[in-house]
């Protein structure tokens, strides 16, 4: 009998409750041994719960039972979350989490604490929710000298873009349509602003590297600038926008950061559409694989933790535990990282554009004029776009291209 | 130091060879160990190859040489295969293959036997080259309840396919082409006839089930018999055709195929495209998730292998190892499979086909008339079709939709 302590019996914690009860003769079978969920903790009761008995207010209850061997924590945010899984690492019990921002914040502290202790710290459902991505990072592909790793880890945001080109809606209307079919919050700022896609590039970027970088050190752009006319023009060349997290490796280290991208059909992230994220390795040998599903949601997520507890059962520490060291080493400046740019401007024409950045591809005219470069570095097109306003330009949109 | 035997030394034995060898680093680090590749078994020698040392004609120096801790089976047909697994795995080492052929044929002996000696057989590589397929689908998708695993899993179809839909080419033309690339063999029967996907399909089937079906009684169509005309009628109806394994389990039992389906862009599968391969998989709670990437060639078949071997020096059986059976008791009789249908005819109209099968959807007339049914079973097709014949008609082409 393995028993478990749930903490938080929200969207995360319940769904993994019924996942454990429904699902019980897999999970059972998968994991060796029968799973008993002896406590939940919430500050609410639950006396409807067919789990109300389990329900305790007291962290120390479940951190003082020996029985005790893994405790999930679906809590969110960073307090007091950080400080339970600390306590419970240190009692020799191993912690599964939903929680991207503490595993962002604090995942190289929980990692280390778990080796100390002998036990494990896990966090598949903080990274593509239900989808099989972090375990398959560790286990199948690290053999591969890994080029990228970049995906669409924001389901919110994805289902905004695909919303604004499947109907030429604009952000704002986009956003609200998200929001009356609960894909987004009432205040969507971690979605649509980025930070949410940030604390999961961040995650993605110490299993690849090793190194757990500050977000702040991210460089991050969310959607909320994108326009109705940026998605026209760019569906007039065949392309796509979505909200990209992306840590590429180079030969003098990583750029890490999340925004918008334009991209082609040709693609597999370009065809990800709706609430589904997906994320996309590109190694040697391996070539480019993508693995894509459901980012968010009950049930999606809870399979993800549930995943993560029939490993501990069955294997433990013998299975490949991350090492990561807080950093910022590896990072390369982001005014070095190179990409075709898609630049919007009014207030000059084709010939300023082509004085400034050479033979761009103009593809609208008219009051504005729309282009995209070659591969320039982000300080040339900062130094470029200096230019064009010196020339009366006024730059109303700028995306780089992948 | 873990010793090594590669059986095989053609593109995949080579590939694992180059992949051992040029990311040393990281495969010693994730594996716990250095690897040395003790033996290359081989009728050939390959005196200018940095391996030649390596090379040897007699499997019975591998099988009585207690160093080797684990045999790399890349030789591909049943036999000598099937002899060498079986030898290795009584003599104690773990196998590792990439040959979808004796893991579909007798995948439950060398399971058993693995589990009776102690040791591991693992093979990845067997299904959708280089994706993590298997080993997600084993550690953590399994604590669901899986209502279907379909996919894309075989590249050299999917290319002729991808070519018949985007130039409007003939099955001749685009299987001309498929082999002047490479991505055909001469003989292609095995791709074109669906047997490549059949073996594979059966493995997924086993994995999801427990029951690995002999591969006859699995209801396999190949693409031989898709025409332009029908590629134009899919695409009038914003479909496109992908040659699908499929295993879908209901109430009573499984329906396990291979065959054309059409399928619309809402699915994931729509858009892979050329040699790409994909795993989808339905589940509750997880919902779908899908795998994607290189089906096939040396790099992303040694990354599979190489995951095996680094999985197997990790955690060796204490990762969970699937039990099969062999047997045809969960599966359901074909005649019951219930699906859409389109059907082009010629020698009969829109009223006959009323007549036969009520309000089909009709998308093409004139010299064809092409329809698209309800949901039908197999037997009401087939008796449909027969109704047709009767009226006259004379029927060019059947594709399922998905």
């Amino acid at each position: 009998m393995t028993n478990i302590a749930i903490l938080g019996f929200g969207v995360v914690g319940g769904g993994v409750a019924d996942l454990i009860t429904n699902n019980s003769y897999q999970v059972a079978r998968l994991g060796g041994d029968d799973i008993r969920i002896k406590y939940i903790l919430d500050l609410r009761d639950f006396p409807d719960s067919p789990f109300a008995d389990r329900v305790v207010h007291d962290f120390d209850i479940i951190l003082s039972d020996n029985e005790v061997d893994c405790v999930i924590e679906a809590m969110g945010g960073s307090h007091p979350a950080y400080e339970y899984t600390v306590a419970a690492l240190k009692a020799g019990k191993s912690v599964i989490t939903s929680n991207k921002e503490v595993v962002a914040r604090f995942g190289d502290e929980f990692l280390a604490l778990a080796r100390e202790n002998g036990v494990c710290y896990r966090f598949e459902a903080a990274v593509g929710g239900g989808i099989p991505v972090i375990s398959p990072m560790i286990s199948c592909v690290g053999q591969n000298k890994i080029r990228e790793v970049r995906g669409i880890l924001n389901g919110t945001t994805n289902y905004i873009l695909t919303k604004m080109f499947s109907f030429g809606a604009s952000f704002e209307e986009s956003l609200k349509d998200a929001q009356d079919k609960g894909y987004a919050e009432r205040n969507p700022d971690a979605d649509v602003l980025g930070i949410d896609a940030c604390r999961k590039i961040a995650i993605l970027t110490a299993l690849v590297s090793g190194e757990l970088l500050p977000t702040d050190r991210i460089h991050t752009e969310g959607i909320t600038s994108i326009r109705k006319e940026d998605v026209l023009n760019a569906a007039k060349v065949g392309l796509s926008i979505k909200l990209l997290g992306r840590c590429v490796i180079g030969d003098k280290g990583m750029q890490v950061m999340v925004a918008p991208f334009m991209l082609g059909s040709d693609s597999p992230l370009s065809s990800v559409s709706g609430v589904y994220n997906a994320v996309e390795i590109i190694g040697e040998p391996i070539g480019n694989v993508m693995f894509y599903g459901q980012g968010a949601g009950a049930g999606a997520t809870a399979s993800a933790v549930v995943g993560d507890l029939m490993q501990i059962m069955r294997s433990g520490r013998s299975y490949a535990e991350p090492v990561w060291t807080r950093g910022t080493d590896g990072i390369c400046n982001f005014a070095d990282f190179e990409a075709r740019q898609y630049i919007a401007i009014c207030g000059a024409d084709r010939g300023a554009v082509e004085k400034v950045f050479g033979s761009a591809q103009v593809i609208s005219e008219g009051e504005e004029t729309a282009f995209i470069t070659g591969i320039i570095s982000e300080k040339t097109a900062q130094e470029g776009i200096k230019s064009l306003e010196r020339l009366g330009a006024t730059v109303k949109s700028r995306i780089r291209l992948i």
